[in-house]
Order: C-alpha cells, then structure tokens, then sequence
C-alpha cells in the first residue's frame, strides 16, 4: 500500500512549463541524478565498442564512420548536454524540448534526416517498484540516440543481441536497432498488465473470503482505476505512433523493418484489448464489493432478528407471571412453572423451525 | 464450478516472450503433447488418401501433384517439426513465430504463394470442458496446412465431406477447403455462446428463486463476465480478418469461395451481436442480484420488526403490574388479570391489523 | 407473464446447421406446418386473380406474361417446394439456404435478375402473442416472391391495395410492391414498439404506486431488457438493408420508388431512436426498482425505531419499581404509582415530539 | 406535476398512419381546430401587406409577383386546404404526407424549385406549458410557406423584424426568410433546455435539503429523464438538416445567407452539448437519491443502535434485583437502592461517550 | 463552499439573445465594467511601446507602419468601442457579434484579411476564485485584437516576452504572438485540471477517512460532476479550433508557426485525455461514497446486534426468576442467585466467543 500512494503522487500532472517561453529547455521531471550517464556504443558487422562516459562528446568521433552508434544518456535534468548533442546531430529545437518535458505525450516526427519517437517506458524496477519513464528515441543514418530520465531500463535483452555476433541486429541498420528498443518496450507492457491482472484477482479473492478489513477496499480499487487508466494513457497514444511508423515512407526505415513493425502493431492491439477487458473488470469490482457489504449487512440483520424474534416473546411470557396481581390462577397451579417452561419450549422450537424453513439458520 | 476455475488460470495472460529476440520460434502456450501428430490428408476428384504419422516429412512427397493435400499438425511444442514444414513450403519466418505464439490475435496475411489466417478454436472437449485452442491455416496452391496446439478439434464434419465422393470439396480447390475449415471453427461459436446464454438463464433462475448460497453469486457473476470478455476478445478480430478475407484479390480465391465468405462474414456478425446481447444481460445480472439481496433484507427487516413491534409494548404492559408500589389499584381489582389479557389481545390484534394494512404480512 | 416465458425460450439461439455442409437446404426453426400453403396472386391494371393452392407449381404458368404475380408460401420445412421454385425462378442455392435459415439477420443482396431482401416481421398475432418470424422476399421482372415460417402475416392491407383497382399498386412495377410488403413490415415495428411503452409505463406505474409483489419485479425488468435487446437486433440491420436498397443502380427499381424507399428510411431511423430511448428507461427501472426498495426499507426501519425507542425506555421505567430492594423509596408513596405514570407519560410524549420534528411520523 | 403527466401522455409515439397506403394525407397528430387559421405577409423593400384569412386561396394572387409571400397555416388536421396550396405551389405528393405527418423526424429535402425543412418547435405556451409542435417550411422563389399544428408559435420577432423597413429581412429574398424562422425556433430551444437546468437544480435542492417526500423523487427523476430523452430526439436531427442545408448549393440560397447558417450550426452544437450536459448531470441524480436514501436510513439506525443499547443493559440490570430468589444479598443492603442507580448512571453515560466517540451522537 | 456555490449560478446559460435580430451586437455576459480598458502595445525589432488608454481611437495611428500593434480592450459591454475598432480593421459583422456574445463556443474563422479565434480563459484570479472568460482573438497583418469581459488575464508571461530585446517575439509577425497567446491560455488549463485532480483527492481521502458530514458529500461529488462537464465543454472544442488553424493555408501564418501550432495541438489532446480521466474518476467517487455509507451502516448494525444479542437473552432468564409462581425450586436453592449469576456468565462469554469468531468484534 504504502508503494502505491507514493508513487500516486509521483504520477501528478505537474507542468512547470507553464508560462514558460516555448522553445525553452527544461526538465520538468522529478527524477534528477548528479552527473549525466552517457551509453555509447558502436558497432559494425564485425566488432562492438561499449564505453560508459559522463560527457556526451566521447562519442561524436564515431560520425560519419559506417558503423552504427547507439548513445544511450540517463538523466533528462542535464538539458546542457542534451542540448550539446542536439547541436551536433542538427536536432529541431523542438525535438530538445519534448525529450526534456516528460509530459510529452507518445508522438511519432518524421524530419528529412532523422525520425524522431517519444514512448513511455514502464516496468518494475530491482525493487520491484513500478517505474513510468519518458523515453526519447532519434534514429538517424548510422546514429541511434536514446534519452531516458534515470538509470535502469529494459534494454538488457538489446545489449546482448547486439553483442551477438550472429544476430540480426549486427547486419541491419539503425531502424532496426529503433524497432528492437521500442519492442523491449512494449514487451514490458505485458509483464506490467499482467501485474494488474493479479492485483484484480486478488482483490476478487479477498472479497470471496470476505478476510478483508472493510475499510481499505473502496481506496483499494478507486487506485487500481486510476492506476488502468494511467496506463492507458501512457499505451493507448503509442497504437498511432506504431501505426504512423509502419506506414511511414522515410527512407531509413527498410521494408524488411516493415513487416517487423507490422508485428508490433499487433502487439500493442493486443495489449490494448487486455487493458480494456482489466479495465471492465475493475470497474465490475466496486459492484462487486457492494453486493459483499450488502450480504454481510444481511447476515448481520438475521442475527439480530432471530436472537430478537426468539428471546422476546419469552421475556414477554415471563413478564405476564412476573406481575403483581391479587388473583393469577396459573400461580396457584402446583406445576405452573414448569407448564410455562414447556410452553416456552413450544414457542422456541417454533420459532427455530420457523428461521429454518425461511433458510436463515 | 471447479472447472471453470481451473480454466480461468489455464487463459491467463502469460507472454513469456517477453525480451525475446524476434523471429525466434518458441511455443508459449501450456498444452504440451510429447510426439507431435501429423494428419495427412491427399485428395482429388477421384481418391482420398488419410495417413497419420509422427513427421511432417511423410507428406512431403505429395507436392507438386494436381492434388489437394491437407496436412494438419496438433503439438505446437514440437517446433523443429514446424520449421521443418514451413521451409519446404518456404513459409516466412514471421509466420512461423505467430503459428507457436498462443497469443496472437485473429489475423490474415496474404503472401505471394499463400494465404495466412489465424483463429482461435473454441470448443468443449469431449470431458465437456472448454478449450480455447490456437489454430494456424496455411492454404497455398494445392495445399492447406493446420496447425492446432493439443489432439481434438471442430473438424470432423470437414472430414467426412472429403470422403463423400460427391460433395463440393472434392471438386474445389485448396481456398474451398480453408473456407471449409474456418466455417467449422465459427459454427462452434454457436455452440459456445449458447451455453454463455444457459448459464445467464441459470443464475437468472437461481436469483429468482432464491434458493442461493449468497456468497457464490457474486464470483459466479464476475466469472461471467470475465468469460464474455474472453470470448469477445477471440471472436471480434475475426471480423476484420473475414471482411479482408472477402475482400482480398489474391489469386488462389475463386468467385464461387467469395459468396461463401460473405455468408460466414454474416454469421460473424450474427455472433457478435449476440456477444453484445449477453454481455449486456450479464452486466444486468450484478443489479439483479444486489435487488435480490435488497429484498431479502426487506424481509429480515420485516420479521424483526413485527415481532419487536407486538412483543415490546405487551411486555412493558406486563412490566407495569410486575411492579412493587404499595398502592397499584388495577392489582386489588378481582379480575384484573384478565381484563390485562383483554387489553393485550386488543393491541395485539391492532398490530396485526396494521402490518397488514401495509402489507407485510 | 406465462406467454413471455413460453416466448422467450422460442427465441433462443438454436443453430442445428452446425457442422452442416454449406449450401444444403434445412430449415432450422420451429413452426412447422403439415402441408405448405402457397398463395398466388396476378394482377395487372385491368384485373386480378387470386389463388390458394397447396403446390407451388400452381403459379408457373404465370411467368412471362405481362401481369406481377405474387406467390406467398407459408411454411419453411417444406423446402422441397421451396427449392422447386427456386429452380423454376433460377434462385441461387445460397438464398434457398437463406430463406429456410431463420436465424439469418436482415440482409440486402441484388443478383442480375432479382433483388433478395430478408426482413423479421414482428407482430401480435390475433391471440395477442408476440410473434417474430423470418420473411424472405425475392422481386423480379414481373413476379415477387414471400417466404414466410407460417400463416398469419401483416399483408392485409397490401392485399386490399392490389384489389383497389385505382390504387398506385396496379400501375406500378414489382418493386413498388416489394416496398409495400416491407413498408407493412415497417408500420408494424410501430405497434411492437409502443407496447414496449407501454410495459415501461406499466412497471412504473406498478413501482410508484408500489402495490408489487416484489420478487417479481427483477425478472420482469430483466425480461424486457431482454425483449428490447431482442427487437433492436431485428430491426437495426433493417437499416443498412434499406440504405442500401435506396442506393442501389438495380435496373429493377424505378426512380420513383427511390423516393418511397428514402421515406421507409425516414422510419427506420425514427423507430430506432425510439428504441434508444425505451432502451435507455428500461436500464433507468432498475434504479428506479432499487431505490424503491430501498425506500420500503427505511420506512420498515422507521416503524421499528419508533416503537423500541419508545417502549424500550418505558419498559425499563417499569422494570426500576418492579425490583426487590428493601428499602425503594418511591414505592412508599402514596400516589407513586400515578407519579410514575405521569412520568412515564411525559417521556412518551416526548419521543413522539423527536419524531414528529424529524418528519418520521 | 399535473401539467408534465398530462403532457407525457400526448407525447406518446401514436403512429395511426400504419397500414395506411403511401402518399395519402391524413393527421396524426392530436391538435385539432374547427377552421384552418391562414396568415398571410406580403412584402418587399417598399410596403408591407398583412391578412388573416380561413382559405388558403386568398395568397394565390400574389404569385409571380416580385415580392415575397410568407404564407403560414396553423391547423393540420384541415388536409384539404393543405392539399389546394400544395397543388398551388406544385409541392411533391411526399412532401404534403410529411407536413401533416407530426411523427416526422427534422429533415431537408431540396427539390428543383423549393427547399423542405421539417423543425420541431418547443416552446412554452402562454400557460407556461410545454408545446412540441411539428413545424414546415417550404421556401421557394418568392414565398415561404409555413405548416404549423396550432395557433401559437415563437414567430413574433420575426413578424416585427418583416415590419422594420430599414431591416434585412426587407432587402433579402426567401432564403433569409426562412433562416430567420429556423433561427427562431432555435433561439426557443436555449428556453427550453434552460428549463430542463432549473429543473436539476431544484431537485438537486430538494435532495440536499432532504425536505422532499421520499416515494415522488424517483418518478420526478425518471420523468426528467424521458423529458431530456424527447428533447434530445427533437433537436439532434437538426444538426444534420442545418449542415445539408449549410453545404447545399441550391440557388435559392444566397452566399450571405450561408454564413448565417454556418452561426446557426454553432448554435445548435452549443444547444446540443448543453443537451449531453444535463443528460449526465440528470443520470447522476438517481445515484445522489439513492445515497440520500441510504444517509436517512443510516440516521434512523444510528437512532435505534442508540436507544437500544442504552435502555437494553439498563433494563437487564433492573431485572436482575427483580428476581424473587430467596437469598439475594444486595437486596439487604440499605442503600442497595441507591448504589444500583448509581451503576445504572455509570453505564448511561458510558454509553453516550462511546457514541459520541464514534460521532453518533 | 461558497466560492463554487456562487459560480455555478454564474456559469448558468442564459441567452438573452432571444429572439434578437441577428447581427445586433448586444452583451450577454454578466461581467460589466464602468470604462473599457484599452492597452496598445506596439513593437518592432528595435522598440516597444506600451500605452493604456480608455479609447480605441489611441491605437489608430500605429496602422500602417511596419510594426506589430496588440490592442487588448477589456469589458464587452463597451459594445460602441468595439464596433468602432471593428469598422478601423474592417471587421465582419458576425465577427463583431461573436466576441461580445460569451455564449459562443471556441471557433476558428479565417477571412480574407485576418484569423478570427474565439477560446475561452480558464483560470484562477487574485482572490483565487476560478474565472471562465470568453476571449476573442484578431490578428492580422501587423495587428493582434483581443477582446476580454474584464480586466485580469493570464498574459503577464506575453507582455515579458515582448520587452525581451532578444526573444523570438520581436522578430517574429502577429501569427506568432497569436499563438502566444493561445499557448498562454493552454498553459492555465492545466492549472485547472490540477485543481481538478486536487478536489477528488480531497474526498478521496475525506471518504477514506470517513471524517465527513454525511450530508455536503453527495452535492459536493455532484458540483465536481458539473465542474468536469463544464471545462470539458469549454476545452473540447479548441480542439478542433487548433486543428484547423494548424492546417490552415492562410497567408498570415508562417511556415514556422505551424510547428508551434503542432506543438499546441499536443498540449490540447494531453489535456482532453486528463479531462477524461479525471471524468472517470469523480463518476467513481459516487460508488466509493455508496460504500463508505454502507460500511458505516454495517457497522452501526453490528453494534445494535451485539448488544441486542448479548443482554435480551439475559433479560430474559432475569424474568423467568421474577416470576410469581408458588413454587419455583430453583428460587429456594441457598445459592440460586448466584449460580443464575454463572450461567448467565456463561451465556455472556460464549456470545463474546461468538461474535469474535464472526469478526464482528
């Protein structure tokens, strides 16, 4: 619980950018790291060259070379670098600003020399918190360039097929290496609904049970709402950036690339289509949780109406010889008492089989 | 109860090729044969010939002949097999990884050679259990392939057309035979909404009879909707891969195939308005169900409060005389006693009389 | 509320062509007839003629000349009639198959020669029963041919008009008359919808005045969900069928048909919006239910309130001066018990004040 | 409340036109008079001519003359004074079937020599009651003819603007006319859903304050729903007759006229947008009574908890020292009496301190 | 509570243009200053000049010269100023009409000479009261009109940026400061959403606290209801207003601007997607309040049943024992009072034991 709730707050829409001059870089983020990282590797059909720097200038001898140079930087609040590289890749002044803004929604730019992808990373981090990234992708001749706010990502998977000699990924070229990171992207999507799938079955199974504090549930699943629909705001914009980017007529992007896209396109209608189904179920929750109160509600009111219903008419009947008057001729009876006990017995039984047969007890 | 459970666990989202590389074949699914069973079946206008095997590699020699051969595999596990199958037909590799991921959606791809279509096969097995299989149709020019993740499908009918000497199958080509098959899958959807509508009218009857164990209903309801859901989501695709399907100008669809495609594009549509009908009537359910609890409340209510209400004020009457004062008129007045019983019968029967008044009784 | 029961198990989903070879001619519903009764009826503008024959046959000699000839057969499961006059008329095998398939949805489909509509025509038969059954009608040069699953029918007033010798029908062609079936089709969807308001107002009404057995109401409410979903999709297809009739370029279709065609739009349009809205307040009663009986439950809570609150205390009064001490002062009194009366009296009073002042009494 | 219920009834879709043949003129509606009221304006940019007559033929004299004739007929059911106009101006047989046809929908048809619009005009009535009159317009060269139900309608701005020599309406042909009569009846329907506003907000109040007897809420709701249902019905058609009309290019209408049109089409967006305003603020109204409901109730248990948990344990103790066992030891005690009330007084307010901790009391 | 009390009776629609002449220019807002206030700023590449004045008249001059000229006039009721600063830059008359009526929707209107924008300003003043302006936007060549109905607005960011020597704004034509402008209006729309977002949370935790007056929450979800529904209908249409500028032709617009444009556009769906979120979430507050009363209602029974539970029974077993009867063996034993005293000790705990196992305690 506590996780979420910090992370709620985390999500906030917060745009500091308001009543700022547009074209202006800042990061309006709230993930900052002291010193940039700076990722750079560089490879061809025949070797990789991986080198971790805190200067983004380390890299920019590979230009011009026929290799393809992927520099990775971690941590969006150093906008003077980002503004360096940007200079020295010609990136438009207002690519700079949406890598910077982390509110930038997913987006799809074509420019003559580069195209430029904007996706929302999602995951679990190694503490097992969830984690929503801005991620900026340029892909350009010969150049990779990936922005991300903080260090961890889901790019391990790239990383090693491109250090494998024999992968695909070493005789293409830097539209595939876009294609496999905005992939690894999207294949965390699934581990990340999945997540809200058990969260809904447990929820389902402590209402079952019915082993839950009361309280907590209503928040509980009013999180979980907001939480799809946070996802989908993050997954749902990245359904036309695929759709634009398959069917995008830039030079960079190979027919062979095409089909793979095509493939992701199916994915991410995939993925959409579970989030609406989670989404229709959580919504489902709250009806569910309110017929559980309700039944509890009765069970609580049979309680009381048997222990009342039975218990009252004896008092009653007790109450009648209780009573003070000069001539009560059962008094007198020498067995009365135990002719009322048998009385009371009668109506007791009758009022059990009466709950039984109502199916109440 | 149980095995709908167990089913719902068996449906779950698991994409365990998540960081994969992709174009790598690896089956995701859980039905898990040991030898993989190859059906192969060669026929024309004048024979039939049924061989089942355990390698694709025995109908490999059927190829090139004015024959229609229909090879059809169940174990999608035993990917080598595949492989092996789709590089004599020079399947693409794309193909092959949709054919083993189970979670591919309905899709249609047409190639130069051939025409792709995945569905989703959903059916109760002969234990009556529900199966939703993922079924993979390769038709090219005198050959259809099919591939199904476990033994036992919807294709017995198709079977025994080919053996009838006189049917339309024998004298058509391969694009009838594929037409054939994806009919037989959509004709089992029948089957399966059917059975959504007997348990609505199930839990319909049992919330007006009431005669529930409340506690079920709620999990009942929800599974209910889940299971619409699931449905909905393999059914629905189809609908586009049909109307491409009909639409498509590939060179292996004949004319006469094309009126058959509209008709099944029909039931498709028949289908899923249906889908819509029952998910609204299940959706309707939970309010059912929580009047039902209302009203039963109403009733709990009712008992508690006609007893309180009659036995309350006749045992303060008895009170009133149970007490000690020293001078209490009524207690020297020789029938007192029973003029008290009057005055209680009198409220008595005023109270009965005003229950029923308003009808609670 | 029998006759809906019965009606609504006639309705079910029931595809007995499951695993049935496409194309063959079986009929799949349920009113069955011993023998076909075939209809026929010539006219031109001079005269008319009109026949009931129990053989198809009986209307061939009609064919080129120059009068229309209507033939109506009732009676689906006689398909062997049916297919004779497909092949006398050359009809293609997939409408045969679509006449006798009652659970084909609304269709348009127009063939060189003739025109295939498929309509449901709902209506209250002469014992008031809610009847839908499938109508097939085929129009061509110089004939139209009816289909109906039995006898009984909305024609009455279609008939009539072909016997008014100065009537429009007479001068005009057979496409005009098939516009005449359908529009009577139509006209009658207005009666089925308006008992739908009617029901709708019943059940208000019944809620309002709340003089329900309650345990009825949820089934009711739920069955005319039902009926309401029922009728929508009969009649919503109608409205493709029909927009596509007026666009068609049929040679068959004369300009100023076209004309009456966007006038029979005009009320298919306005029927569903109708529908939308009966749609809209049957989904409304359910609330409307709900906070009835919640309403019900508080004034049951009131009454239960109001007597413990006021005898509880005073039974407590009672219960002070019945007690054993020794030494109770009060009971010394000459006139505590009158004392105590006037108390009890005050306190009475004064929870009927609190009551009062809360409006609960 | 009289007014709406009596309203409601008239509202109802009464459709006797069924089975009637197409292209015959008969009323439908239920707003009958004893003779047909014609107004009758000719004008032009020098002098203005006004006539109230009861035949229709009185206008046919000022045909082909060079100003303009607004003819307006209030009273449908008089068919035959329709019929004579219409053969006057040569209006289609289909277009006098929808004048007096008042289940028409809004619609624009545009024929060679004259435009149709069908409007539905709401206003309130002189009595402050609700009027939904089926209104039509043909305009053509020279003359715009106006059909309306009754006497009474919102065209009195107009009327003066006609007597204004220096206005527009004076200097501009049929075409403005027209406009200026459809934006009246516009103008009508921001009353109208004004109303609907006032009408939330009071109910709004009436839940808030709870001051409201507890059985009509749920009718007044239901009721407001139908009655925004109906509006909405009236008014969204409309949209698409202003954009025809807005996109025809008809010759009738001026290039100036188009955008009064275009401004036109803004409002009647912005009357539709307040329409789906108020439709969510009015669903949303059920759930505000239903937890209204529940808030009362829980006030009524809170009541009951409380008085019976004071007076229960109280009543017990007193019962305690009513018991006649032979050897009580309190009883003895001299100030037993005393030292038992102040027990009680110690439960008492033990009591009222745990409800007022809880904020029950 | 107050603040939005007040406010909501503000934003009411009211049009007082009823059955005016169209083209009049009357103010129908509620908004009305004494004077109007008019600022000129007027600036090139070199210098800026900044001028309030009370006339129109002031700005004339500037005409012509090759600067750019901002002429904001603040108070529409000043309609005389207005019309005469219309009949300088030869405004359209219908363009006139628009901006003092603040019922007129966002619109984008492109004339030959000048873009016509209506939008609306959201925001929070001073006092931190929330205003919704209607602003009208002018520009042409060389000069920017903006029309506000009083004085406060969100342009301080603009009015810095052109004293900026070095920005942008100085060297780029009235297209950019248009969009400045607008980009200043966005900017404080997601001021609002946040504020949005910031109220659910508030009773998010109000409900989750349970710390709230019962009654206030039902009207306070509702007024968020209708606070949503409001600023959606203000915010949706500019979507459409900055699509169409974006693809605009017009001459005015630089090829520059149009990225900004795109960039505007984003910032508008970004917001419409949180609208809609937020939208889903204050729709769901309605059900977690259901619940909280429901679970509060719960708890309220439990205690009245375990108290009723516990001390009826032993009232009744202190009445069997005050019961007169002559003989009652148990009423002689020498220790029956206080063996009485353990069963009913007994009889205590096991109800204890009870209702802890049930969790109730």
């Amino acid at each position: 619980m506590r996780v979420r709730r910090k992370h709620k707050k985390k999500q906030k829409v917060k745009n500091t950018s308001v009543n700022q001059i547009p074209g202006q870089v800042t990061y309006v983020g709230n993930k900052v790291t002291e010193t940039p990282s700076v990722e750079i590797i560089n490879f061809d059909r025949e070797k990789v060259h991986r080198q971790d720097s805190k200067s983004v200038s380390d890299a920019f001898h590979y230009k011009g070379q026929d290799s393809i140079t992927w520099i990775n930087i971690n941590g969006l609040n150093h906008t003077k670098e980002i503004e360096e590289l940007g200079k020295h890749y010609k990136l438009h002044p207002l690519i700079i600003e949406d890598i910077v803004n982390t509110q930038q929604r997913p987006k799809f730019d074509d420019y003559d020399d580069y195209i430029f992808v904007v996706v929302k990373m999602l995951y679990n981090d190694s503490q097992n918190e969830f984690v929503n990234e801005h991620l900026s992708i340029v892909a350009g001749d010969g150049f990779v360039l990936t922005f991300q706010e903080a260090d961890g990502d889901v790019f391990d998977g790239v990383r090693e097929r491109i250090n494998n000699t024999k992968g695909r990924m070493r005789t293409s070229g830097s539209d595939y290496l876009m294609y496999a990171l905005i992939d690894a992207v999207v294949d965390n999507y699934f581990i990340i609904i999945e997540s809200l799938s058990d969260k809904i079955e447990m929820i389902e199974d402590l209402l079952f049970t019915q082993a839950v504090e009361d309280e907590d549930m209503t928040q509980e699943i009013q999180d979980l709402k907001r939480e799809v629909l946070r996802i989908r705001k993050a997954i749902y914009p990245l359904r036309e950036v695929i759709n634009r980017l398959e069917n995008s007529e830039h030079h960079l992007i190979d027919e062979k690339t095409h089909s793979y896209l095509r493939d992701l396109q199916d994915h991410i209608t995939q993925i959409s289509e579970n989030i609406e189904i989670y989404r229709e179920m959580i919504w489902g929750l709250m009806d569910m949780y309110m017929t559980t109160i309700s039944n509890k509600m009765n069970e609580v009111m049979k309680v009381l109406t048997i222990m009342a219903s039975i218990f009252i008419p004896l008092t009653f009947m007790a109450g009648i010889y209780g009573m003070n008057f000069e001539y009560i001729p059962e008094l007198q009876l020498q067995y009365g008492y135990f002719y009322l006990w048998g009385a009371m017995l009668i109506v007791f039984f009758l009022m059990i089989w009466y709950f039984r047969r109502k199916k109440w007890l």
